[in-house]
């Protein structure tokens, strides 16, 4: 068949931009690659997708963060399909981005030539990877506006102000406690855990929440944005 | 090299939901295929990635819809990456879906074999492209609520009155016209045909709008959707 001649042999591979909050900022992990091109320069896990075995390509880029940093089960989703002759030099190709959150307190410890970096200062980076991490934090600052994409930084349990924090580090600027309490409200995402509370400290003890279960692979979304006014 | 024998042999494929207002509904384009597998079911119009000559995925679908459909320049955007190996019979593989937009006004003839579909009445369609026109036209509601997606289904130049007939379209709910226009002047997308007003017949005439340049191929966005109250 016609068609035959023109499937061409395109590499396909996933690319993963993983983020956690550490130090009140947004940082990336990177891999300091041991095979080329590029042996030896940081760069975002990544892998060939395995048709044998890959579900799909969220499946794939789930196995890349599990083999290549001991990353299990992270919120992860598709970012956007990088492609093109000039991304990769051994031709043409094609990366379907993902981006993955965790909290601080649920990460392995690192592999060996892995590296956290913030967001803001990145290292060069081979292939486009520099320009799939500025999409994805691009990606997450909106989605955050209006979802409940940033208690994927939180561990388990955490108070109202603690979750607060969490959404101005990852927006990179303060938000109206009022319209955040409103905003959360409106998300419906959250449940009080029964009689917990932080130990008291010089503050009243603050409630503990944790995300309802049915928000922890699908995001809750209003049509507003947190910084939106009114 | 180990990673060779990794690499798999991948169907790379684009896909494009090409969508217009007809009869004052979303309607997709669907092509008649001539080849295997699913010869003559109707589908979305699609084809292998061209390593050869195509400069990235976005120009692969271009071209797809200006050969198979004749469709030139449309409003175009990265949909999202369907994979996995049950999606198409000849093994696991890759579509790299996309998203247009075309005024009605702007379609060419319909090539043979081609027809208009309401998304609200879809035919039985082969591989996954009942999950990829559902998923593009969910993404083109969201978008509308606070973008200047819905400009690219108007004709060159339209009334106030008449855009916001395609946007109630579009999102298939009225739409304050207060908070609209307010939305608009937000948007800052417009600009007014100098001395150009719709010939007045029963109405006072109406001022002609068009598309500022700089959003012929980037939205214009608002932090607050058209139906989020306030």
């Amino acid at each position: 068949m016609a068609a035959k001649a023109e499937h061409p042999n395109v590499l396909c591979t996933v690319d993963v931009v993983l983020l956690t909050l550490r130090d009140d900022a947004l940082q990336v992990l990177l891999l300091r690659r041991t095979a080329e091109p590029f042996a030896g320069a940081l760069a975002l896990p990544g892998g060939y997708v395995h048709a044998q075995s890959d579900h799909d390509a969220s499946d794939a880029a789930a196995r890349v963060l599990r083999d290549k940093a001991g990353v299990e089960s992270p919120y992860l989703e598709q970012l956007a399909t990088f492609s093109g002759p000039a991304r990769d030099p051994r031709g043409w190709s094609v990366s379907i981005a993902h981006f993955a959150l965790l909290p601080e307190s649920l990460l392995p410890p690192l592999h060996e030539g892995a590296v956290w970096k913030p967001v803001e200062r990145l290292p060069a980076l081979p292939f486009d990877h520099r320009q799939i991490v500025q999409e994805a934090v691009e990606r997450v600052r909106a989605k955050s506006q209006y979802s409940s994409l940033p208690v994927h930084l939180c561990g388990e349990r955490f108070t109202l102000p603690q979750l607060q924090a969490v959404y101005e580090a990852v927006l990179g600027e303060p938000v109206n406690k009022v319209s955040f309490r409103r905003k959360i409200d409106e998300l419906g995402m959250l449940e009080p855990i029964e009689g917990e509370f932080t130990a008291g400290g010089a503050h009243r003890p603050a409630q503990l929440y944790r995300l309802r279960k049915a928000f922890r692979h699908v995001l809750s979304t209003s049509g507003r944005g947190l910084n939106s006014g009114a």
